[in-house]
């Protein structure tokens, strides 16, 4: 039995299938070899349901013993921290896994997420299209000089930067050879795999509980 | 003589001054008085000119030593770990405090940034507005329970929060009591102030190196 406990919804649409956050944890579990199980809060009423947990009613949230955090972001931290398949122990090879981490999260995130929701709202001329376009051509040079972002071999970085740009419409806004190969390579790997097929078996038990529940 | 060095640019017009995001390293090293000095790289051609030091062309990148990171959030995290003053050193504290590091950058800036520069572009209709605001409501709920975000101590991610919320345009967003009162209160440290006012003297000395270089 395991004390770390990877917190999702028990419930989404289609859509975000595939996607839902907790697939980070989830993958970066499988890489380390670490034991987790999955538990759920309900999707329905999450917006005020479990602020307690997650002051955003976001998830997905872990467990660690009697630690508990939110923010995939720093639950990835967490264990990163706990297993050197996920982050180098020297410091060097841990300070640049850390600053690519926080890249992905407040350079490339920080434009790609709301350039996606512009463009699911409709808007008719993305105001954000062209800061996202440059801050993809940075990446871009980048991963066209090398294979992994940091300490030269796969990291936790590499791990959340593919998740940050895996993102369809993301991935198709533009034509970007080195990026794609990235994301190709980085996804390829069997513990995403598993954790994405287990996010999507999931949800899709989740569906036959509803339907019975319904019928 | 200190082994820390604050990276920013040599100049910036007026309107960043008080807010280039070196302000938020120096901080932490006046919060914690751990000695650091500060280096510039030319803000001209800053587009192509250091990307082999931070690949987004941008500032403040830190070095510890032999030890160089880009990126504001991770250098906090790095001077975090130094000192006490700025995370707890227990498991739970750290946990709490790394979180709240994570939801100033990904969460809030996620969506403050992104609406700012729309606003900043003359976007009539701000497609990010709701979404800015309901984040906003969810921190002002939390700040309205309590006096800091973590560890019930001031940390760097109240550091970190007060100095994402404290852009004026976002503190104009919407009347939040609980949110302006604690920025005033982060933002009233002598650490703050120290750290804005070497900021401002630091470009002011730049503009007249420049005048001078004209003359």
């Amino acid at each position: 039995m395991s004390d770390l406990i990877v917190w999702t919804y028990d419930w989404v649409p289609e859509g975000p299938r595939g996607f839902v956050r907790d697939l980070r944890l989830r993958w970066a579990c499988e890489e380390a070899g670490l034991a987790y199980s999955v538990r759920t809060i309900p999707f329905d009423r999450r917006e005020t349901n479990h602020l307690s947990r997650q002051p955003f009613g976001q998830v997905p949230f872990l467990s660690d013993g009697a630690l508990e955090m939110f923010e995939s972001g720093a639950g990835l931290l967490h264990l990163a921290r706990k297993s050197e398949t996920l982050m180098p122990r020297d410091p060097a090879g841990e300070a640049d896994t850390v600053q690519w981490i926080i890249a992905a999260l407040n350079s490339i995130e920080m434009v790609s997420v709301p350039w996606w929701f512009l463009e699911i709202s409709g808007a008719k001329d993305n105001g954000l299209a062209g800061w996202l376009g440059s801050r993809l051509d940075h990446v871009e040079r980048v991963l066209d000089a090398r294979e992994w972002l940091a300490a030269d071999r796969f990291t936790a970085a590499d791990l959340l930067m593919a998740d940050v740009l895996r993102v369809p419409k993301v991935r198709a806004f533009g034509d970007r050879p080195a990026t794609e190969a990235y994301v190709a390579r980085v996804t390829g790997r069997p513990a995403f795999e598993k954790a994405r097929a287990d996010q999507l078996a999931h949800f899709a038990a989740a569906d036959q509980s509803r339907s019975a529940a319904g019928g």
